[in-house]
């Protein structure tokens, strides 16, 4: 960019944390966008080089890039808090299972996708993955939104409100990938539940169609504890090996969890070039124990964090997460530097582009990257004083201190309000959906 | 109270967690408060009864009793983000005590304590434990911040700035207990660092004044992996055994973290009726572990929450550690029940006042109680739907949720502001020690 075009937008601020390059922290600079798109990244004191239409000053605040919570059920944030005292297994047949096919349809899809993109953008998340029913609603609602998000297209055999069976999922799922293959914000992967839910058959067809499109396929992989003894009892293989035997453990593998993986099959995933996904409130709240992620990072695999959905944890909080990840590490391994502050904050971002395939365009503040970025207030009885910009963030600050969210240069978040989003008549809906929701747990008990 | 009596205070809420009895919650009732004290909780329908000066309405929120922080260092809020990347060890020797040694005066107690408490009442604490130098300065500002305290006295035999040896500790100590023995606010207990750090001769003459004074003793005890075997080796004996010789092991003690309490060290606290003091998010940030908090509450003992100091943690947020010892204590037992939410919030508060020896007076609503309350909106992007009060408390809304907060009755939060301290000019001078703080660490590092 030369001097003389006119930006759209500088962003000055007392710190901006780039996440690349990893542990750098630039003071009094300035993000200059364009076209939604970073062009510089600059001293404040040579900004007269970028005459911009809009100038913002954040004097107390630190620019971050946007948040990746790379694995959630969005809109199970109508099931927020009803899934204490289970562990996995219970939570999934006993209560949550029956209580979705009651429930869930196009309109608590489309409800709950957009409260939790309210609650996400305002805790500075800018990108989601997501894997539930009617992919078509929450592509649909995202994209209303303005956030960044990769849709997961279910490879379900279940029949549901969406499709009857694997063929008519298939035939959905890739028309729904056509229709948003230009939108610059809406991606889509491949979303299976689990190995143990699929057929080896599901597995394989699969397998041709992710390579056949380069797509992305996200799957929940040894979280529970009794999972690999029940799936190689029922299949003489385990879940990892049913996987590799499908050709699926590849570059193009999302594994979320893995709270089980033994080293063996640290090793295996990482050779392989697959991605995880560390989701540790709702690991612990499920307990289904404390994934082994430092072994994963030791082992060269890329680990991005994920909240799973609100009826696991409940909130929507990426930065916590981060936080969380980087204390468990420390405790369990008795090295307080396994996961780093800077770790912890690449892992809630640049990771979770990498997990996404959006790295090129997204998950670090550069030049040349999509403008999404979350701004936080690091000042306040909470932050004060400020001796380590990365601590203050993860440890301190946290999401509430999240004032301002871009994505693509877009203001969805400013001085902590919503831009496009009316939190009053959303919530007015949410609280609806939790009269029915408490009603459909209740008749389930009285069964 | 009789009708014709006029209470200072009505607040009616949507809920009201009042943690007496466990696990009730009651729906659009209200607190009726006079002379400080709670004089009813009654259902809103009823209030005719019991007219008043003032009545709020919150009609999204819940009253649940003030959080109590058992153990925390206040005025270690200005080494905030400092301690990343230490042991617990390291972190002291090669950190904390040289920087406590060039910077803490009675100006730095005065400012990082009013910090603290700015924080502690922002998120809900209305009680805190202290433990660290100058305690006559803590607790002026405590007392004039209108908290509720227990401020330890120093139970050292090295020289501070307070005092030069042992006699002058007690000395000291003795005269402030008495200045504030009349404070329905201030109270007092002895602190001692730890075993490794006090000579068998200075345990037992603490004993004797304990036992006569009926007062609390509150030690660091068994937090680092390498505390008992470096412990035995000097003394023959481990660090419990020490104070079990010198008689401190009884209700008086309030031991603080136990990460590394082995079931018979547990069985023995329990018998003797000693309280712990939980704190999740130090002993993982310095990499001490996780204690066995399930088996410490399977035995019997009362287990309560405390943030350690902001320099190892680096948040006084005991909402987020009473969900952070749920958590912890469901994926370490594999049993997702085994700190429920109700549990958890008893931890955060009765616990608290039960370890401080206050729990006829503080700690649950009830009539005859202080007016210790705190008040959370749960509506909003982070809480909607709610579907169960205390898992929308704990694992949801958290402190970002507390509007108000009263101790004794007087407002000391309402709507999110703090109504006695300047956060302006605190603000201020937490930033000039933070320059201070880094000046004195790289001077360290310059050695």
């Amino acid at each position: 960019m030369t001097s003389r075009t006119t930006a759209d937008l500088v962003v000055k601020a007392r710190w901006i944390l780039p996440v690349e390059p990893a542990g750098r922290v630039f003071e009094n600079h300035a993000v200059v966008v364009t076209g939604g798109r970073i062009v510089a990244i600059t001293p404040c004191a040579a900004l007269s080089e970028y005459p911009a239409r809009e100038v913002m000053d954040r004097p107390d605040h630190v620019l971050i890039p946007g948040l990746v919570n790379a694995h959630t059920h969005a809109a199970m944030t109508l099931f927020r808090g009803i899934g204490g005292g289970h562990n996995v297994d219970d939570w999934l047949r006993q209560l949550i299972w029956p209580l979705e096919s009651r429930l869930v349809d196009a309109d608590f899809i489309a409800d709950g996708t957009e409260l939790a993109i309210a609650e996400m953008l305002l805790g500075g998340v800018t990108c989601f993955a997501d894997m539930y029913f009617h992919p078509d609603v929450t592509a649909q609602v995202a994209a209303r939104s303005g956030i960044r998000a990769c849709i997961g297209l279910p490879v379900l055999e279940q029949p549901t409100g969406w499709a009857q069976g694997l063929d008519e999922y298939l035939e959905r799922s890739l028309e729904l990938r056509d229709r948003y293959r230009s939108d610059p914000l809406i991606d889509t992967c491949f979303a299976v539940h689990s190995p143990s839910l699929t057929q080896d058959s599901t597995l394989s067809r699969l397998r041709t169609l992710a390579d056949q499109l380069q797509s992305l396929v996200m799957i929940h992989l040894l979280e529970s504890p009794s999972e690999r003894a029940r799936e190689t009892r029922r299949h003489g293989r385990g879940p990892l090996e049913r996987l590799e035997s499908a050709g699926l453990v590849n570059d193009l593998l999302l594994a979320v969890h893995c709270v089980q993986a033994d080293t063996a099959e640290i090793g295996r995933l990482s050779l392989a070039g697959a991605s995880i996904v560390h989701c540790p409130a709702s690991n612990l709240k499920l307990a289904s124990g404390i994934a082994p992620v430092p072994e994963m990072i030791d082992a060269g695999l890329n680990v991005a964090l994920g909240t799973d959905g609100a009826a696991s944890n409940d909130s929507l909080d990426v930065l916590g997460e981060a936080r969380l990840a980087a204390l468990l590490a420390a405790g369990v391994t008795g090295r307080p530097n396994a996961i780093t502050p800077a770790m912890a904050l690449e892992m809630a971002t640049l990771a979770g582009a990498r997990a996404l395939g959006i790295a090129e365009t997204t998950g670090s503040l550069a030049s040349g990257k999509w403008a999404d970025i979350a701004c936080l207030k690091l000042a306040g009885p909470r932050a004060d004083p400020v001796l380590d910009v990365a601590e203050s963030i993860l440890n301190a600050a946290g999401r509430s201190a999240v004032t301002d969210v871009w994505v693509a240069g877009r203001p969805l978040v400013t001085d902590g309000r919503l831009s496009r989003i009316d939190v009053t008549a959303l919530g007015e809906r949410a609280r609806r959906w939790g009269t029915r929701v408490l009603a459909a747990r209740a008749s389930l008990a009285g069964q």
